[in-house]
């Protein structure tokens, strides 16, 4: 059905002809013509909840940088606003919660978040589908449980995210139900998102890189896990633990299908540790910043390393909103020339 | 001639009867008296800058806290500064430099720093000498030349350190060149610090983590060895690069004496990875949120799974401001107190 299916075979364990390619952040300010349809809406919310929106940028970078996949326009923080915990995005700043969660009261005053409370994802996710004519996969997507808390903890973005981790020192039962209110609320959603279209799902746990080993495997992994269980029974599941560098065999022990790498991992190492499981990744955003020569080298190792089969090609991190287009371009370009 | 020689024992790979502790930012704001210290200069850097504050801050933590080791308080920026980019500390905001590093002529024009334009934190170490009174070993500091040369390109903290990076991916030739200036600059300051009696040296890599492994590599555990090289041969030297997990073997491999591990490495993995040498850290800095029983416990675990010998008990991080000095002494009293 699909015309391209590279990243399904690839997140399958399937032979293909090479690795499927593309960038987090891909439908992003690295476009021009995404600037341009994010002009058209008042603040990021507001574009968030346009579907006729979200599904133009979403589909702009397969035209535009030949992508071997679509991933569809939204927000992480979209779970904490349909559980009841609304966000504003501050210019230059980033996420902001004017209300926070402290008290067991807080936490039982959220609701369980339910497809509807997400319409404005589902059509996003109906109309991608529909322009997009199966030409490639679409991705959808949700925060690991840990990022969302940590987030509705925190208040905003940080450094080290200590509000949040004091919450999980001090308050571990109630950190552990609020995690499973957000797991619930993320299935939920997920299964909207695969049952209107999407053809696979990653998991984003952005900052489970402020977390020891031992607290990412209990007020982390543990949760994607479920989420990987229930989803990954109709699509493959990608797991992305951004600095989670001593966790790869762990993850690969969930019911996950891929695994996103950041680009301090050693391919050669993961390909080790991942029993079998299919690695995303993992160049240095910043490659895309070099001279072409340096892109295309780098690429190519990079492609030599992790080898043809299971391996899905992306960076290891989103791309930086300053990146020329024409970079970005140069590294899909280099990965669909290549000949093992 | 030391009366505590716990911390040269370790460092040296001797027998120890227990492991010494001491905490990074223990001379900060986590102290009350630090605080009233503060409150008496104008602005950080003039706080900086005043021996006497400085001498004063220094040996607070020993007396306070009963630390092992005193570390002089000072800033790692000091070296933009003596090579002639000064720098500005915004509160709540951190550090600005209102010039920074572009082009070749920028790197031209910056000049060795020599020890007479840190006489200031000579003058810090003479004073927290006497005062010290041979009580405890004294640590000198400096920045590493990476995370030097990312403060002068970027002119702030940043999270991704995207300019810098991308300095070296476009002018590598240029960035070798000021990293060799600041390498240089940085050994003429810290032959000073141990000829007026620093007793062990540490290196903060704290931006080491945005760097890839082949990245930091190249542009900085090279330099970090060139250091450890002229600095070793006097007194022992700690190379701490904060998140470059996959760095241990080839940190051992510098004439350095220990290796500062942040709270994400295994300590077990980490014993093997480091070719004998001593180990230093690496306790989640929140874990001092947590009730008492849990300091105690997790503590007690960490001294375990490191060993009494080649270890140095630490944080794998600053202490955070918003800490309790009591948690913080409870940390101290349970390493003091532990029976193998």
């Amino acid at each position: 059905m699909l015309k391209n299916d590279l990243l399904l075979k690839a997140s399958l364990g399937k032979d293909v002809e090479r690795a499927p390619v593309w960038l987090m952040r891909q439908a992003g300010r690295v476009l021009p013509e995404y600037r341009a349809t994010r002009a058209k809406a008042k603040n990021f919310i507001e574009f968030v909840k346009t579907p006729e929106l979200a599904a133009e940028v979403t589909i702009q970078p397969v035209d535009i940088l030949g992508v071997d996949a679509a991933i569809i326009f939204s927000d992480i923080l979209v779970i904490p606003e349909a559980m009841g915990l609304p966000y504003e995005m501050i210019e230059a700043k980033g996420p902001f919660f004017p209300t926070t969660i402290k008290t067991k009261n807080d936490i039982d005053k959220l609701k369980i978040a339910q497809v509807e409370d997400l319409d404005y994802v589902i059509k996003a996710i109906q109309l991608t589908k529909k322009e997009l004519n199966n030409r490639v996969p679409l991705i959808g997507f949700a925060g690991a449980p840990f990022t969302i808390l940590a987030y509705m903890i925190e208040g905003s973005g940080s450094k080290t995210f200590s509000k949040a981790k004091q919450f999980l020192y001090t308050e571990p039962k109630l950190a552990h139900l609020l995690l499973q209110k957000i797991t619930n609320s993320t299935i939920n959603y997920l299964k909207g998102q695969v049952a209107n279209g999407a053809d696979i799902i990653q998991l984003f746990d952005s900052w489970a890189g402020v977390l020891s080993e031992k607290m990412f495997y209990e007020f982390s992994l543990k949760y994607m896990a479920q989420i990987a269980e229930e989803i990954g029974a109709h699509v493959p599941v990608t797991i992305f633990a951004k600095d989670a560098h001593y966790a790869i065999e762990k993850i690969s022990q969930t019911k996950c299908n891929n695994i996103g790498l950041d680009w301090t991992i050693n391919p050669l190492l993961a390909k080790k540790l991942s029993n079998g499981k299919t690695l995303q990744g993992n160049a240095d955003p910043c490659l895309l910043y070099a001279d072409d020569e340096t892109i295309v080298n780098e690429t190519q190792a990079m492609l030599l390393a992790f080898g043809k089969q299971n391996y899905i090609c992306n960076l290891g991190h989103g791309l930086y909103p300053d990146i020329e287009k024409s970079k970005v371009k140069l590294f899909v370009d280099t990965v669909k020339a290549f000949t093992y």
